[in-house]
């Protein structure tokens, strides 16, 4: 007992003495090693005989030197950045709790927090009677929106299978690869989702969904489900839901709208307009895990006509969990995909608790803010370029070398170059995409902590990264 | 900063109290509040300002106060039990360096660990030149079980959809209930898995299977997977793998095993006979977090023939996450099913660390031990019947009045009163479940800390229980 007190106690202080590191000018974002070498520094072989709870103790500073600060300011690379005091708090909590989610029995508070989070986000949305399920992912998400589209339009391939019927799926052709997990998964095939172009702002095109729809109809398919995004992975770009929804109102699809990433803009005031129409959808993918600073993962699938998650969900009886009972309404297992389910509602709703709405109100404006600024900051910089222009907390750009121009294959690699060298070095972590047809920088911001000093530390090194690699190759 | 240090500390030392109270014989399992009590009794809005880092303790408090201590040793509901120190110092962890598993680059140490426990478990099952993943789920596993079956005979299905081929699939009328929702999902449709009969024993039936088969062909349909099950929820049973390959290899079907509750009978030479055959199935899910220690969840799907799985699964084409590299072999990304994936390969790699194989084996023994314990109280106790004979850490008997013989419905529903006056008096949590049309109680053994004279203060209370509320109906 003393041994796990003074463990448990050691690893908190570890950790306290880490989550300072990420706000420290000289902490690297990474101590970036290849998988070969960091297999040589580790034993990470298991044994026969277990070892002594203190043992623990440097496995766990080892995994620290080695982890990503996803936590840092110079951490740029994903949709996400660290994780907050409450969000940890509640993980402590909840593996120290652990218990599933499939019966109110086995979960009360939890199951409690649950629903009132999904009263919460689904009001924000603007549905009225809807209902709503946390779940594994923003991808297991946007499956369970196309299950609902799929169920709503054949219902009985639930019980028969789906027979004979060539359903068609549409999404953007800025939409999340998930959409194409899903449609595999689902038996309806990859080839029947339908990528319609999007614009240059990386917005899918109405009439472009119209045509494919009238196409697939032509074809003698059966359309059935559009899948928007809100914030796309690579522009940021909001599908015009609108008038979207005009059309899948007019052919009788569903509408299910990816808003992992761009969600959290309900919150403000001064940016919701990017989701307007969102109480038009028929189904929501919200991920608490981006912009909320919750820990990984937590998802929620929010649907807006009562009843048809359970409907197309459940998987038809068992009486060994479920037991009709006076507390039968608060057994989520029912809606759901998953037999065990992690808590993932404490962290959610302590982190609301914590910042409240006003102050994720405040987060998305002061973001939005920053990407104002490295907007600015690029347009004004003679080296850098925009590669189109910011619509949330993508910043897409990159590095042009001033005195001697290069062909476009140059330029893809120097910004390769350039990217590899700040990620090797540890001194700032961003991420590099594919947009129509050249390489370029893609910023993020997601950390709650960033100032504009952070982002002037990191074009600063941009630059500098970029100065030596031209001078290394020149 | 000093807030933070405050808060953290003192969760942890709430936590470390709650932890003691688990073993604490005056601790009551839970304190029972009905869904409509408890949203009185707690406040769970969400405010729209924010609260103080200080103001989450109290909120802390009362959710462990409403918990069910899954530790605690009269918790005997669920086929898990209470998580273990290095678990829980895992999850800190976790939550602290934040990251997701898609590439090495972003999860260097956990990537490297979660192949190392994919190695082991692999092993285990007898595998040779296997791959696999940590997925969402027990659920999710046989899910991804019986998609790899259906991309085996129907590798076209993921570009081109079903198509109008009737796929069946076949389990036993024991197996659990994911195998449904698996059906459903898939597009092969709930009617077309085959519920196979299983003996008194829970075995599916060979004999049933093959006729099944043979059923299905007569149809014209296409027989392409069977589901066996190592530890049935209700019964413990163990299908017979030997059998059951010989028979899929004859037809060409891909056998799947789910062993989610029964894989860590591996673990202990005395007790892996039962999954004696295990090497012959094509895929085998396993859980890390029933009889392992670990907080939920804690999966992995294990398939024999290399490069399937990245093959059923993976979506297509997405550069914008991952790059070719010279660590593209561990980027696990590429076989899932998610994008964002939690580190789950801590908490199990650190549970293994602390215990090693020879700890687990002595554990899946203490438990077996255990479970040999109770089925002889029973026997011996002249107010209890066993309903079937153990085969694993599941005890499923009833109690029966000695004086006054009851009809079929009332002892039921003596039964039922029983379990639940254990359950809302905090006494113990246990389950029930219907079995051969009648109720009976389902013991399940899997906290590593249960010792006989747990068990005996769980009999004493039940058989009080018993008297008093035949005493009340009397």
């Amino acid at each position: 007992m003393k041994h796990k007190e003074t463990t448990l106690t050691k690893t908190l202080a570890i950790i306290l003495n880490y989550l300072d590191g990420n706000l420290e000018p000289d902490s690297n974002v990474v101590n970036y090693q290849t998988a070969n070498d960091l297999k040589e520094k580790l034993d990470l072989t298991l044994p026969d005989e277990g070892v002594a709870l203190e043992a623990l103790i440097p496995i766990v500073e080892s995994y620290l030197n080695y982890s990503v600060r996803t936590g840092s300011t110079q951490f740029f690379n994903l949709l996400f950045s660290g994780s907050s005091i409450p969000g940890i708090i509640a993980e402590m909590v909840t593996s120290a709790t652990n218990t599933t989610m499939h019966t109110y029995d086995v979960a009360p508070v939890a199951t409690l927090m649950e629903i009132e989070l999904i009263k919460k986000l689904t009001s924000l949305v603007g549905f009225k009677e809807a209902e709503g399920l946390m779940v594994t992912g923003g991808s297991n998400a946007n499956l369970i929106g196309m299950l609902c589209g799929r169920h709503q339009v054949l219902p009985e391939a639930k019980l028969q299978g789906l027979g004979n019927n060539q359903l068609v799926a549409f999404v953007s052709d800025q939409a999340h690869y998930s959409y194409l997990k899903a449609a595999n998964l689902l038996g309806i095939g990859i080839k029947n989702l339908v990528k319609v172009k999007s614009g240059v702002d990386g917005k899918m095109i109405p009439a472009a969904l119209e045509a494919a729809i009238q196409q697939s109809l032509s074809e003698e398919k059966t359309p059935f489900f559009v899948g928007a995004t809100a914030g796309t992975t690579v522009l940021g770009a909001f599908d015009p839901l609108p008038t979207l929804a005009e059309i899948t109102r007019k052919y009788g699809l569903w509408l299910h709208v990816d808003a992992a990433w761009g969600g959290p803009v309900l919150f403000s005031e001064k940016h919701q307009h990017l989701l307007a129409g969102s109480e038009l959808v028929d189904s929501f993918t919200w991920d608490g895990h981006k912009l909320m600073g919750v820990p990984l993962i937590c998802s929620a699938i929010l649907v807006k006509q009562k009843g048809l998650l359970s409907e197309a969900c459940s998987g038809g009886g068992t009486d060994y969990l479920f037991h009709d009972d006076e507390n039968d309404l608060y057994n989520l297992g029912t809606k759901s995909l998953q037999c065990g389910r992690r808590v993932d509602a404490l962290k959610l709703w302590l982190c609301w608790k914590y910042y409240g709405k006003k102050g994720y109100d405040q987060l998305v404006n002061h973001l939005f803010d920053l990407a104002n600024y490295a907007t600015e900051y690029i347009r004004r910089c003679d080296n850098l370029e925009l590669i189109a222009e910011p619509q949330f907390l993508n910043i897409c750009f990159r590095y042009i070398p001033k005195d001697e121009p290069l062909d476009a294959t140059g330029l893809d690699q120097l910004n390769l170059d350039i990217r590899n060298r700040l990620f090797h070095s540890g001194t700032a972590f961003v991420n590099y995409a594919h947009y129509q047809g050249l390489v370029m920088i893609r910023l993020i911001l997601a950390n709650p902590e960033l100032q504009k000093t952070d982002l002037e530390t990191f074009f600063h090194n941009l630059l500098n990264a970029g100065k030596l690699v031209e001078s290394v190759k020149g």
